[in-house]
């Protein structure tokens, strides 16, 4: 076997083989193959497609190239969710305690961001002493004593991945629907949970711009959970707007444990709960209500637990950013369009985000919004307070906005978007 | 500007900008561009192709990564010899010392064999002594002196190509015209020569199978040096069946020697002087006559005066390989097919080519035909014979040429090809 033979195969529209894509990932995860092959294969890949039993052999594959994780020693049904990013996506915080309350056990092995797309363990390392890195060990204890544990995912789940992962990153091959379909899958799949609920958004914040596209995502990787045994199931969910009325780190914290305490903005509650239904039935679990473990703070109390069980502190003060600035409405009218990519860019631009995988994010830093899609807005009254500790930033920041925001006559007549677009099971 | 955004640009079918690719360039060159990223982008535009305008400025930023060389100097016109490759192609070798003696001078900067086509530099390493690389100051001496000479392309010419072309190599991003064409330009153009003529080989031991890709490489070539101010032809010609009777470095060489003697297979012969006649007249030659100067000698003792020039010994012994085995017709008829590339794969696998650039060759080995398509065999006789100082490879050699050996009935007519197929101005 050589990689240009292999390159060549996929590059001329052919279907890699069983043996090609075994033996390709295999040798890119021990070195055998360089970088340089691999990304001139990705975009070979990208451009000219995989079909499902390719996807499905290289999602083995990745997977085959680590360790599998097993929570059959539990004594509840596992339940994970994972969604494919977007702006002010903070619903993992809220609902992993959430889930748990009622009754499964949720682990949440996340990532961090990258892009205009916040990362969940980023959030939540705006907590004090809160720790993402924890040992199969620690995390099983805290999963087993909590009922929920969210941490980063250890170095020997999907090597193949991890790798591929960061090559892709730098070499424009990221918006490939093979690729993502097998990346979040294989960590899914090694990672052993018996349920998954995907969140697949669609929108100007999102990877998947279209609803064709977010739904052949959906599809493939729902196939490829179905195939591996985990029940999946898939929502489609807006992401043309921010998720909530806060994009950053402990900005989202904040709104999560609002949302926790029975309360928080009404999009991001009813996000959490159909996602949490849907992960509950998934696990077996039909009649639990999550709705009622909100309410009664049930979910709070796990998420005090969990919190505290990796070292943070759930009662601290979380940071602040050190300079404000706010933008108000230029004109009197309804806010017709609050562009989720706009927002997300200028959050990353105050230092919410990163561009490198080895930059510090700021945990103070982001945007809060006072008015959502559909609002009246009066001209002069505050649209958004922008937060950071960089103010130099501000102007590159509002430059990202521009476009972004767009208030109608106070007559237009707005037709609201639901949250949750389509499922696919 | 940031490489992302240039591989995206290709990536979604949009034209890259002058300024996009000037930056792309040098960056690469300088290494600020990784090679991953690069192959990422070729492997882009591999598939989703550049326009004439793109490939133009690709090609100019490629020529201002490193010097141009300046032969205004010389009392006599420039003209250089292109070939994109094929087996047994050692029409440099005559072709240089003929139009020297025709009053032309040749500045042939040459490349080593990589894959199953030959190289002109490691053909001229079997002469004993002779000297590939030469110092800039050393080359115009030798032109001076000789009015021709053959040797390595120097480090300062192109460098972008040069790291480009090793790049593509590993990549399986070889087969693609706007960077074939931009590769071969750039280095000739950087060059310096007045005039250029192309030749471009179709068939099946080509890079160009068919005459509408060679047609497309060449009309792009000839574009990009007048563009530049480099009078340009291009001439295709056909590579299904090896050009005369050897294929292998010193083999070649002798070959070469029979043909400056007033010898050799017609079919070099053919193009040796159509090749002659077309790099004469863009010169500004038109009334040399290229066949008087084969058949007085004068060819000749440019030959020997440049090869010893460089070092070399004309009158030595070339090596020969230690192991010889025949192959002969398993029946009687016309020969009809007789596969450049069955050939050409042949000779390497018997050490006259190489795999990695860090590979040696075998001087002696090769391939020795004793029949060419239309001649009719008699069962049992030699069809050509395998030159190897590594006997394990015959099998693997035979191999090779296992289908591409066909010979048809006894009264079966032949229509023979044309060396020359088309013209390309």
């Amino acid at each position: 076997m050589d990689v240009i033979s292999v390159i060549r195969t996929k590059r001329d529209r052919g279907r890699l083989s069983d043996e090609q894509i075994d033996w390709v990932i295999d040798a890119y995860t021990r070195g055998a193959v360089a970088d340089e092959q691999m990304s001139a294969l990705a975009m070979a890949i990208l451009l000219n497609g995989m079909d499902r039993a390719e996807i499905a052999r290289w999602t083995a594959a990745m997977i085959n190239s680590g360790e599998r994780m097993d929570f059959s020693s539990l004594p509840r049904p596992t339940s994970d969710k994972h969604s494919t990013g977007g702006v002010g996506d903070k619903i993992t915080l809220p609902l992993a305690p959430l889930v748990a309350a009622c009754g499964a056990a949720v682990p949440q092995l996340s990532g961090r961001g990258l892009g205009h797309t916040g990362g969940t363990l980023d959030k939540l390392e705006s907590i004090p002493g809160w720790r993402a890195s924890l040992s199969n060990a620690e995390m099983l204890d805290v999963l087993r004593g909590t009922g929920a544990v969210i941490c980063a995912a250890g170095d020997g789940l999907a090597p193949a991945d991890k790798k591929l992962y960061a090559l892709r990153d730098v070499t424009g091959t990221v918006e490939a629907i093979p690729l993502i379909a097998s990346s979040i899958m294989s960590k899914k799949i090694a990672e052993g949970t018996g349920s998954l609920v995907l969140d697949v958004k669609v929108g100007t914040g999102a990877f998947m711009k279209t609803i064709e596209d977010a739904r052949e995502l959906a599809s493939t990787m729902v196939g490829l959970g179905t195939d591996h045994g985990v029940r999946t199931v898939a929502l489609l969910t807006d992401m043309s707007t921010p998720l909530g009325l806060t994009a950053g780190n402990a900005l989202e914290v904040r709104e999560s444990v609002e949302v926790l305490a029975g309360g928080g903005p009404a999009d991001v509650v009813e996000l959490t709960l159909a996602l949490a239904r849907e992960m509950l039935d998934a696990a077996g679990l039909p009649d639990a209500d999550p709705a009622k473990a909100l309410a009664d703070g049930s979910a709070m109390d796990v998420w005090r637990r969990m919190i505290a069980a990796q070292g943070g502190d759930p009662d601290a003060t979380l940071p602040v950013a050190r300079e404000q600035h706010v933008v108000h409405a230029s004109t009197s009218g309804v806010l017709e369009i609050l562009d989720a990519y706009a927002v997300g860019i200028a959050a990353w631009r105050l230092g919410a985000g990163r561009a490198r995988k080895e930059d510090v994010v700021q945990l103070g830093a982001g945007v809060e919004l006072h008015a959502k899609p559909g609002d009246t807005v009066v001209a002069g009254q505050p649209l958004m307070t922008l937060h950071t500790d960089t103010p130099e930033k501000f102007g590159y920041a509002l430059e990202a906005l521009h476009g972004g925001i767009l208030v109608g006559a106070t007559d237009a007549t707005f037709e609201p978007k639901p949250i949750v677009l389509d499922r696919i099971a």
